[in-house]
């Protein structure tokens, strides 16, 4: 991971938030044991003699359910202690200082178990249908717009804003591209830092995606399928496709990530025209105000250079109007890193429709080259479960004038 | 509506229920401009002043947007209050009582905006593919089985809980059949009786189901889309059926909704065996403890007769496992108009899975006679939306031994 020249223990800020994404990381065993089947047991035993034995028996088996989702619970939490175990060493925390125990609040839990969750859609054979609906579509475009052998891809730079879990930047690499990954939530920092710097072979971990949640499954089997994570050995991976790609440029210098608010960080102007692409991937509805990433992209992107965007439109403030509650809900309280007068400080919001946006991105100075519906798809979703929430995202690809 | 012996303003927690219930549909119109219109636009004027100039223009216009969304608040408030008119005295509550005025929670607040939306499903010419969906598996197979000519279906007396806003009650009706509907949600029952009873003619109201979320339009003509609401006339699509089916008996007489919780009004010894089927559309995920619904079902339900379901399994209170964060969740804080033992305030609670489900009713007497995964559907889903929540529900009918 390239940390940039900025430390987040030097900024109280920063440092509460990185200290309560770990100490999440930290508590998720317990918290699930808690939340999911603790309390459920509890429930259980309240009810009447004659249930609590018939539902005890077969075929209902609830207390081998309950014993089947602990150990499914343990199973993820494993992958969460990895994490963990990685993150104080990355971040220069000293090993005998744990004064960020029981800093994690709920919604930072929230967050611990989403990010394993997540694990399911960047790093699993299971997850590539996902992964293949929203990424085909940006490396078909990538090498459209920037035609190269793979041998030469590495003369094009790509940027990635919200990196998150890292697959995207990963399989940019692989493809020989040159890719910086830029992502805000420690959390997602993390987890990526673990899966493609520490993880050393293909299944290391088995994922329980779907058992913590009890809803919506035919059987109880659907709820306790497990995937392997990861699906691949990234370091192997890399190496196999370095020797086929045949780049000039050997993968590890190919691939960064730098932690951060986007528009912060890459409306500096050490960053003025320095990438031939930036894509963006279930992003743009991450702003409070998508000006202010239309600008970003601009000034970072070359003349000539190509944003190639897809997702949909769900705006992840519309519930946090003003900035306040929007910054509770990034789970910071001032701009991180910045001066306070832009990006995560930044007040005024707004929500445009896709075709608001269009004409926005058009207004900045990129021509449209190229419009569709991209194909429907979930998002860490259960493909066996009875309720399906599907994207239909949108694809376009502007070149800056 | 038929109010059963049972008389809330009697309760005074099902009162208090009652009167935030009536407060929510007053407070729709400002808590809407409020919280949709008031405070985007304070975020909206907090941007930087060239940006609000270009987001105030063409082909932006966000400021006639917020008009329009003000516009849109205005006639789904028109709606709110039409059965704000008929509630109080349909319960009975004095006209010079204003002590119900300002009772209402944000959870309170929540459900009369759900309620609105609902008309969408319930009551709207586009809302026909949802209710199709849903609906005519349960219509086929009662006419299966309990065959009669349209003329002698009263004979047939069908009991419909968790009636919502009361199409599937009509319909049956329509159809010819003896129903009877059951609601717990003061929200749905002011609702329903409203359509029902006072609404004279299609078209009355104009509703804006998806005017009040911002996120994944295509257009902003895709947000402010709206629909006529009822679709149909109830009181002549009755009559008119009435002359079709060639009836028996009158429609007035063989329609009826039922106030109160489902397990404690039906396990009552009056209600043994007088229902000749049962039909729960998207329902049963509703219980806390499923046995006690499949007890209720079989105590209403004669010998031979059938239980007719169709529904996911979203389990309602699977975020809420103890007894008082469900009750806070379903508005009661103890059980209306039980006795504490039964219903609402039960103890304990589990979700099951769908074969789960099935093996639980057979354990408790009933036969299954078909089985299929019933048409995927929405369920208050715009069809234009980037984002589509699908639901996969299964279907079957239980024969009680």
């Amino acid at each position: 991971m390239e940390d940039e020249s900025f430390d987040p223990l030097d900024d109280p800020e920063e440092r509460r938030v990185l200290y309560a994404a770990l100490d999440s990381f930290r508590q998720y065993r317990k918290a699930a044991h808690f939340n999911i089947t603790h309390l459920r047991r509890q429930s259980f035993y309240s009810l009447p003699a004659p249930q609590i034995d018939l539902l005890s028996s077969p075929p209902f088996d609830l207390i081998k359910t309950f014993q089947a989702v602990d150990e499914a619970i343990d199973s993820n939490a494993n992958i969460a202690e990895g994490i963990l175990e990685l993150g104080p060493v990355a971040f220069g925390i000293d090993s005998t200082d744990d004064s960020w125990h029981g800093t994690a609040k709920p919604n930072d839990l929230d967050k611990a178990r989403s990010t394993i969750r997540q694990l399911y859609r960047d790093w699993s054979f299971e997850g590539s249908p996902e992964r293949h609906a929203a990424f085909s579509p940006l490396l078909d475009a990538l090498s459209r717009c920037l035609p190269a052998t793979p041998a030469e891809r590495h003369r094009h730079r790509i940027l990635v804003p919200g990196a998150g879990l890292g697959r995207l930047v990963f399989d940019l690499c692989a493809a020989g591209y040159t890719v910086e990954g830029n992502e805000i939530s420690y959390h997602q920092l993390l987890a990526s830092n673990y899966i493609l710097n520490c993880v050393q072979h293909a299944g290391k971990h088995r994922l329980y995606p779907w058992a913590l949640g009890f809803s919506n499954h035919l059987t109880r089997s659907a709820q306790l399928q497990s995937v392997a994570v990861p699906d691949i050995s990234p370091a192997a991976t890399l190496q196999q496709a370095q020797a086929e790609t045949e780049s000039a440029v050997h993968y590890s210098e190919r691939m960064s990530m730098s932690s951060g608010d986007f528009c912060v960080l890459y409306k500096k102007p050490e960053y003025r025209g320095v990438f031939d692409a930036v894509t963006t991937c279930f992003f743009i509805d991450t702003a409070p105000n998508v000006i202010s990433y239309i600008e970003t992209i601009r000034n970072c992107l070359r003349s000539g250079g190509h944003w190639i965007n897809l997702g949909p439109l769900l705006w992840h403030f519309e519930s946090a109007p003003t900035p306040a509650e929007r910054d509770k809900q990034r789970g910071r309280t001032v701009s991180g890193g910045g001066n306070g007068d832009d990006g995560i400080g930044e007040p005024g919001s707004f929500e445009l429709s896709n075709d608001e946006v269009v004409a926005l991105v058009k207004h900045y100075g990129f021509e449209m080259v190229e419009q569709k519906a991209a194909s429907p798809t979930g998002y860490i979703q259960d493909p066996a479960s009875m309720l399906q929430n599907i994207y239909r995202p949108v694809f376009w690809v502007a070149r800056k004038i």
